[in-house]
């Protein structure tokens, strides 16, 4: 059964800077898509920030088995309630991939418990070294490839990570943890660092396989009976694992 | 120089229910630092819900190095306003030290991100097992006491541990992660689980001990330059810290 | 492509004790391979202690993908020769499981670098909690699960697991970290506590599905170059993965 | 009560390599003793490869409460049986830094079980990043300091750190998880990579801080019953910690 991916995107910078533009003409969610279309197991929608219900309907939050979060200029756009929401389904099981821009994103935030701040400076060399290679998210990538993209680096406020699949290295002499796996409730999270705008590492091979890997890893699982996300369960005594012989 | 430990209490059973009065005739707050006061290092406030701001001034919260929290009933009382001052100070490295129900409390679920659901039940024979004996907040903990507590037991829906120091047996055949440590910015947390009204665990000399130690583990380190918790920084190019010889 | 899992049994009790003999008749390793014949993509072999080469040539370790141990009364009977050959295909990247008593096993020591002590004691009910239903491993496991089995219980001398996927409680008031994950080099380690020669523990559908998963999770994984495992590699200054440009 | 700490050298590039010598006329040992000897709280043996009983009789190690091991072109002449030793005290209790190229000493693979593979080059400038500045071992440490040092790079085959408090970047556009903590039975291990025979990072006021914090951190602690390590305990039926009421 394929995965529900939903990619939703501010869609800011690419209708109102012309060399974002040239790069993604349709946006950063409709490139993405692109590349996830081609994956056969992968049925992916796009949304963004000035649709109605700011592009997440309950419909489509709903079905939703792995979201994936572009935001930069307008976080604060983003409604509380949409927020809640989509904290609500991580937790419940629904997987969440912040990219790039969104380690600063009020779902990053509310989900990670962390401001999520960072050092960032200009656009430069970075090399992502691979640090996990047994882990899914890195099936298919070498020990290291290149980009060219924004700085982010350390100091980075995450809590620790579960595994630290990326550690990306920079012309300027920074380093930053870029690729990192987080579990919350029955849902899974990783955020990954490349995706500015105005540098083009949506087009590259090896964050492309990042990222379809990442989005098979996420995707949620069935769960047996237990695991219910709706509050706390009172064990009535006729319930308890163990009886007692009398 | 002292440790500022504060204790929240929500304040409220110790007032109503005259089971629980017996216990804790001050309250669950004072009676917690009846045992800290006789710690040199230890500097301790009380306050509860119903005092003006909730009993968290901004002059207390801010010279707070440890804060204890203790609510049950009235989770849904305490101001949005005050959580989100909380979870700034844990970020800024204030420690954090939710006890028993405070698995449900704002603070809790703000800063760790999840729920806290749990299964519970009735109260009964509880024996904790010490598995990190070296960490600090076991010193002095033999492999395992017993205490008669509410029973609250797994799926706990917490984030993967930083380190899992306590897991307790329950006479109805469950188990619970009911000591475990969290890192939140440069906040050090430590959810212990004993502590129900109704029971008398605060009075146990283990319960105390781990308390203790907690509080010092938790306690803030004073930290060099690059690590201010107010928003990204921006690295400019004469910041780098790899200048390329030319 | 089958996933070639090879079975090792010390084969010691099933021959010499009439009550496991009438559990497993022809050895816990035959009886493993019975129920994971019907996985289509497990290829299994069994082998055992008093064959050629203690059961392990060359030339099946070299083939093997997953590697169950399972051993009790005669551990210091495996060779060192034969220790140092699992140790190193482990860490080149195969999968290892080591079952029950083989937490004293010599590959066991020899690759977490602990001694698995225990402390163990009389048959009985043992309830294993799931405690991380999103893992692999766990799939299609419930909150929990009933067994009948010796106790083995905390302190028990492991590193940290990366991943504590089940913790078992017992009659008499002990817990365990009964399944436990690991990463040494290239290689995944599961270690699974069920599996008492007197209990019948292997016929729980459970514990097979447990055992089914970890073989999956184990299985190799294909890597890009860059990370084979034949000592320290010498970066030459012109494999720089960045060249300053001048 | 002081630390009892005891720093093992092979000591053999200082009295072979002119150039070593003159950086460290009386050894790598020597002069870390000479900056730990400031500290009140330390009580500092040095000893190397060439003495008798290659420097750690049994008198000496089952006294040393930290033991920081440098060692190079000579790993393969300590024997076996002191790394038995050395490895047993570990567990037990004692603390281990493994230095440098310590990464591939006997002890360093005995206890944590990998080869310590990496990769390595040529002496260049190297960033350290402070990625857990809460943790006591980062004490006193800013964001990041720079040193000239060989190249030790990923991939780095160690288990998964508990803590992974050192991030390097090197001109090269390499990375190294550097400074890295992990618990084998009750022992506490700091692996740092800072110290080549011929460059002068021991002398460097961080590498002093960072090793003095973590000399401290290693200290054992002491522990009630129930953690010794001396083999499997078996819990006969009166030992039970729970007995059921009839």
């Amino acid at each position: 059964m394929a995965i529900n991916v939903t990619v939703w995107n501010e869609f800011h910078h690419e209708k109102t800077d012309e060399a974002v533009k040239a790069i993604y003409p349709d946006g950063i969610h409709a490139y993405i898509k692109s590349f996830l279309d081609k994956e056969e197991d992968m049925n992916v929608t796009i949304c963004s920030l000035d649709e109605p219900e700011q592009g997440l309907t309950d419909e489509l939050l709903n079905k939703t088995d792995v979201l994936l979060w572009w935001g930069h200029m307008r976080h604060n756009d983003v409604s509380d309630e949409l927020v809640a929401k989509v904290r609500a389904r991580v937790l419940g099981g629904m997987g969440f991939m912040p990219l790039h821009s969104a380690h600063h994103s009020k779902p990053f935030k509310a989900i990670l418990g962390t401001t999520g701040d960072l050092t960032w400076g200009r656009n430069q060399t970075a090399i992502l070294w691979n640090l996990c290679p047994t882990h899914p998210i890195a099936k298919g990538i070498p020990a290291h490839f290149t980009l060219y993209e924004e700085l982010y680096a350390e100091p980075f406020f995450i809590p620790k990570p579960d595994d630290l699949i990326f550690g990306t290295w920079y012309e300027d002499g920074n380093i930053f943890r870029g690729g990192a796996t987080f579990t919350r409730g029955l849902g899974k999270i990783f955020y990954f660092h490349p995706g500015h705008e105005s540098c083009e590492s949506f087009k590259n091979e090896y964050v492309q396989t990042v990222i379809k890997n990442a989005v098979r890893w996420c995707a949620p699982v069935e769960l047996k009976d237990g695991f219910k996300l709706d509050g706390c369960i009172h064990q009535q005594d006729g319930d308890a694992p163990y009886k007692a012989s009398i």
